[in-house]
């Protein structure tokens, strides 16, 4: 491990014990592999999924059985790197890819390595995230960004690769008519993808007159979906970014013939309308995370057409990280700077 | 008009009045617009959509209002064509793609003309079907089929487009893993076609030992899914040509990630698990008739490929519509022949 | 034919009546068949196939045998309608697509109507095209206009319909670099397509300072082929708008395994390197006019994506077709305003 | 390193010294990599390449400067596996991928590894072949084959991945016309592949009698070029498997409008006309070997669907490699069986 860095024999960590209780803990700084490199976290989105492991313990299969830190979205910077790494990547200021995939399955060697078996993703359990003051990942996962790029829109490059795959899986191409639904920060932020992909119209339906608002000042046209039906709409693309039931079947109605449904959010058994899909030959997909996104999302991010920074509203230290996830504090995204320990007005960014 | 042949004024015609009753009428035999061609209609397969107007009057939006005449599988034999038509294609055999489409909407214009608007399709209502002895369809859309290819089998050709439709939305590619759940002349057809098209292992999953038997003959490996899990499938895609709840969801369940689901069956509402389609990424879509399938079906039947005329079960003359139209028959596929009046032992050829 | 306009009995037509000469001639204003709109023309752009059919007399197998009105870059507004058009057409400006395909073709049928062997095209002989007072279309390619787009707009819309072509055909996704030789009309169009179409870095090679600098004020980064390789450029497409053989070979090397050459410049014989095709599977391919862009091109117009009207550097009238086609005038775009019989200043808008 | 077997310290293998210098040494067997299995070498099919690389030193940009170990086309036995690979393997018949991508580029990780600028190749200069009696590669890249399965065609699945590559670039699909240029080994081969991939019409042109002869023995409709035109097939893939200029460019007429050319064959520079291929929209490309294909391979073969073994007329020993290099010797395709020392008659199997 090459390192320009003092890097200490401990860090401070953030760990779910069990459901419902983060401690602090030291922990041992990892090592590199030789492939791998040591960042030290800047910033880390909270993420609705890292929320639902603190209050559910589990998201479908994924069950927390031991102490895990959480926190996937995050970006830094290298400190260290590996054996097989170039030393001139340390100190480069870098987003994070949280994913490892085994890089010889089926999936991986066909360019799908999100469907990869193996994976192992950052704070699904049993691997740990990222509310920690050190990770590490392999060198090409690790992303080089701008000093334009902040450290918030670095970690946030995460939550803007699930808007970039939603938007390619949609296949969002120019002139579309895209409806959004869910105007949280996934909803918020595809709709600024679907506008880079040269979507001419782009919805975004909540029934939240806040997050219409929020919404709408990224520059989408926003429908209460409650007062205003879009069964009109002839969307090409609905990506449904609210997990709810009515949201999804709505959209479905929305959608024009030989349109594209992309599910994003958790919901759970949906009852879809079986002559809807087959006699307007609809297609309902979904995206499991992403791949190859993060040179896309640096592109969006660098060139202006995705604004991330506007997006956080709530900044935390690590030892805050149980406020961090609690949504009950409204807003649109809430971050955590691993390497301070408290934020006194954590919304006063809002 | 242009003919060789001596055409009467009138015809017998098998018509739907209303709900459950069927009856002939001398109807004026239909004289070609300048882009069409009048068949002499020799041989029609029964549809289950053509049996449900029969018994229910209705399919989703499309409502019987008026006397129906019924049929959209036909084969038959050009025996005059309007002015724009070359008068050479008289006397030739041919398959009736059974559909009108506008042609300059946006669908029609892109390709997909199943998906117009305003297209007129056989035996749906408020447009006649092939229940009757001769037919009009435009130029394009009557295909000369070879001497070795019976009028059954060109009759046939409709349903076989369909599987050739649920294989094409399938994209089912050399090599892949195929389920098709429900053994009746859909999935028998669409079994066959998979393997056309280079699928290596095409199951067939049907509940009725009967069905599986026939499907078998056709050269499917079969299962009962009341008695053998495909979970472990591993399929790249399922078609469902059984219409039933519990078979699309076990066809879901038996995808390999990134697979496709194409519903060709008419079930109603379905459950599905929006984290199984998310997660796995899932395909799921369906399809409404097909385009540009016949040249392949012609292939298809020609080469040997597909045998569409070991499907049929039972033959019936135009005055037992009625029977022919009585799904409780069993069977595989029965088909009516316009000019003849009665065949004595329907199901003699069994 | 419906109308609420003054419709003459004749109108001025400027006629190419052999290689090299031009006249004006009176001629009947042509009638709308049922499925047709009379479009009084406001706007032609001036296209290098215009002049090469003055000047030579022919381009490959279209050759000019009689007398042919030349134009296919047009705008005007519907003054009169076929009998199976919507009356409410009447008095809409329109952008029109020049091409009037069979429509039951297997290219028509599978949405590639460009390909069409029975295609009518707009000033490709014997199809008389817009240089003129009065022309007719199908209802269908005659594509309403926002007020806000002038008659230059709409009528360049054709090129840029070429454009959008090219980007569709290479394949142009977000995040892509496209290089694009040549800095005419097309090449600059080309540029703001590929921006539209998410291009991350667009770059317009051309030897002429003038065409870079023209190129350059439509944001894209310009490089003299001359002074700067762009051989390590690893550019995702290529678009050849130059025609140029050096260009083109140029074009290829600077393509990242995978690439795309996207041929629209009218190139005679090129000299490709096969192995290089091969060992870096490159895909060379080239657009034949377009199909279904004009909804594209009208977003891209009316929400100021692409700048058209900066691109018309003179205006002619009818009496000055000759000096239109002209292509030593210099400039970018050169329109022709039909109703209007002469411009003193042609260039001053430039 | 595992193993059941007794592996010698040394093996013999042939090695290409210099250009027309080819002689046997004795080489350590080489030692398993974690991830690696080693292979007992049964059968080395001879390509075009071996022999190139014989007597010219160099293909392209890979040129042989210091000795080399040719044959790239290999089947064989694992001996030993790595400390990662399932020990259960040992004892397998496999076919092996003879590429070594680097798994971690934008080409790897996107599915196109064959395009990998890191890849290490089989017989490609500096990496060895399989001309010798023990070979390594990644435990994914040796691919099991069945009982059925000889050891020529475990070999001969890298020239059959060859044409399943062409397939696929070209897109051949159910119902295609396919034209193939050249009747050699890879010409055939893709003529098989062609049929299983659906083609309706496949025809293999070589101005060879006897080539055509054996073409049409695997099934192919065979031409002459030099006494029979295919400008009017109408074909929808063309894949030269010639390398000749006169044949490439006649097949590109041969093609239907929107039809592809798939270049394998080692062409050198050919003037393509751009007005046909931008006029008729057609698509030019070719294949550098190929990903993910030995699975269809081994289906193919295993099936019965493609038959490589009827491929093999002559067999030779280690010592008698210059002979199975030597071109003149006639037939489709020589094989080496590194295990054998010399066939006293290697065209016996003719």
């Amino acid at each position: 491990m090459t390192t320009a860095y003092d890097i200490p024999e401990t860090m401070t960590a953030s760990v779910l014990q069990k459901v419902g209780e983060i401690t602090l803990e030291e922990r041992p700084v990892p090592r590199c592999a030789p492939d791998e490199v040591l960042i030290q976290v800047a910033s880390v989105g909270v993420c609705g999924s890292d929320t639902h492991y603190y209050t559910h313990g589990a998201i479908g299969p994924y069950v927390v059985e031991q102490p895990l830190i959480l926190g996937h979205e995050a970006g830094g910077r290298i400190v260290a790197v590996g054996a097989d790494v170039d030393p001139a990547r340390i100190g480069q200021r870098v987003s994070i890819e949280p994913q490892r995939p085994c890089r010889v399955c089926d999936f991986c060697r066909s360019g799908a390595y999100n469907l990869c078996p193996k994976m192992a993703f950052y704070a699904t359990p049993p691997i740990d995230g990222a509310f920690c003051e050190y990770v590490l990942i392999q060198d090409d996962f690790a992303y080089e960004v701008p000093d334009a790029v902040s450290d918030d829109a670095a970690a946030l490059m995460e939550p803007l690769s699930v808007g970039i795959a939603a938007a390619q899986k949609g296949g969002i191409k120019i002139g579309d008519t895209v409806l959004i639904a869910g105007g949280g920060p996934i909803g918020v932020i595809a709709a600024q993808v679907a506008r880079a992909f040269g979507a001419a119209d782009v919805v975004v339906a909540d029934i939240s007159a806040e997050r219409r608002e929020l919404a709408a000042k990224f520059g989408a046209r926003v429908v209460d979906p409650a007062a205003e039906s879009t069964e009109d709409l002839g969307a090409h693309v609905f990506i449904d970014a609210s997990g709810a039931t009515p949201a999804i079947l709505n959209g479905v109605r929305s959608l024009r013939s030989g349109g594209t449904v992309v599910l994003v959010g958790s919901a759970d058994v949906v009852p879809f309308e079986v002559p809807e899909i087959a006699m307007r030959e609809l297609n309902v997909t979904g995206i499991f995370r992403y791949t190859n996104t993060w040179p896309i999302a640096r592109e969006l991010v660098a060139s202006g057409q995705v604004d991330l920074d506007s997006l956080v509203t709530h900044v935390y230290g690590i030892e805050q990280v149980v406020d961090a996830l609690d949504a009950s504090s409204g807003g649109l995204k809430r971050v955590v700077r691993p390497g301070v320990r408290r934020v006194e007005n954590p919304q006063a960014r809002q």
